[in-house]
């Protein structure tokens, strides 16, 4: 944690003040609450957002985690908290079937995409949200994957090609292995001036970090 | 859940509307922070609160859950979120060392005097709770939890021996597996009207859920 003088030096310099960071995976309608809200949140308190996709799975195993929809008592529990979250954010949920389903190709898509322009794979990965888990609409084929991009004016052949080789699979690798290390377990996973908060349910404490600079 | 017009049926007749069941674990410090809330927040809503007490550890073994805090990379952020909570919620934290502890005394304490004297089990239950996890007292010993109980004008020598026969461990043997029935995996948790709510901080979609009858 910063002194908080650090802090004040910080938040007086504006625009200069670090993004928050955002770790999601595609498959966890948890995050596509937190995406829902992630951008307007950081924009109130003039910050940006790094968004860094990661693969739940990979880390589950790591933790000895069984998915939560797929735990007894607590996946059932899950699914009533979920839709009574987004009907609290006065978002639209629908679940695809199958869940949990792949999210490598758009996690791949994603990460092209970010290495070209930050801002569209942005628009593009909330539009693989919002499908997902606003439209219900299974989003695991690379073909999905590469529709989606190109209703955002992506160029599909170049993703489509770029999806198969192994220089995106193994940024992918080093993404999941930098989650990993920052200490990420779940998802959404907010990391801002070194703090994290884990969970949508936690974005009002990250409010409340944004708007006092610690607390 | 209950018909919309069975909803309004309920709210009109008032204090008749039935209780918010409210399960807890001594030994759970978000429990601590639900006790500190939940009687207030029942009370705007003309509800009253079942006080609940079940052994974590028993319903852990049987779900193949880890203690929060025991749980790789999650548990240390448990503990800065804890803290976190308890500085939003405006309430004292510190955490008795050892933990977990056994809430086993304190249990079939509470669960004696609630045979009793509901309102003086629920003052002397927010005592214990205070005692643990705002003053970081260890109150797992029987006499720790019996003398923290004659502050507030229980028979201490009466609890003392109570706590050793065999009818007030059955009683909170028997109370475990009403949790366990109830489907409670965690701590705290709330049911009301027959929709649960699990944790300290889905205590705003309970309110959410008192004020509307339901959403």
């Amino acid at each position: 944690m910063m002194s908080d003088g650090a802090k004040s030096t910080v938040a007086a310099a504006g625009k200069t003040m670090s993004p928050i960071t955002f770790y999601f995976d595609f498959t966890s309608p948890y995050a596509y609450l937190g995406a829902c809200r992630i951008d307007d949140l950081a924009r109130l308190y003039d910050r940006d957002v790094d968004w860094r996709p990661m693969l739940l799975g990979v880390i589950f195993r790591q933790t000895s985690t069984a998915p939560l929809f797929e735990q007894p008592l607590k996946g059932d529990y899950a699914m009533q908290d979920l839709h009574r979250c987004a009907r609290a954010l006065g978002v639209p949920i629908n679940l695809p079937d199958p869940m949990p389903f792949s999210s490598v190709p758009a996690a791949r898509a994603f990460l092209w995409m970010k290495d070209r322009d930050d801002a569209l794979a942005r628009r593009v990965g909330r539009a693989y949200f919002d499908a997902a888990f606003g439209a219900g609409r299974d989003i695991s084929s690379p073909e999905t994957v590469v529709e989606i991009a190109t209703e955002h004016g992506v160029d599909g052949s170049a993703l489509l090609s770029a999806l198969g080789e192994d220089e995106i699979k193994a940024r992918l690798r080093t993404e999941v292995e930098a989650a990993i290390s920052a200490g990420v377990f779940g998802a959404p996973f907010f990391v801002v001036d070194g703090e994290p908060f884990w969970g949508a349910d936690r974005m009002d404490h990250l409010e409340r970090w944004l708007a006092s600079g610690g607390w």
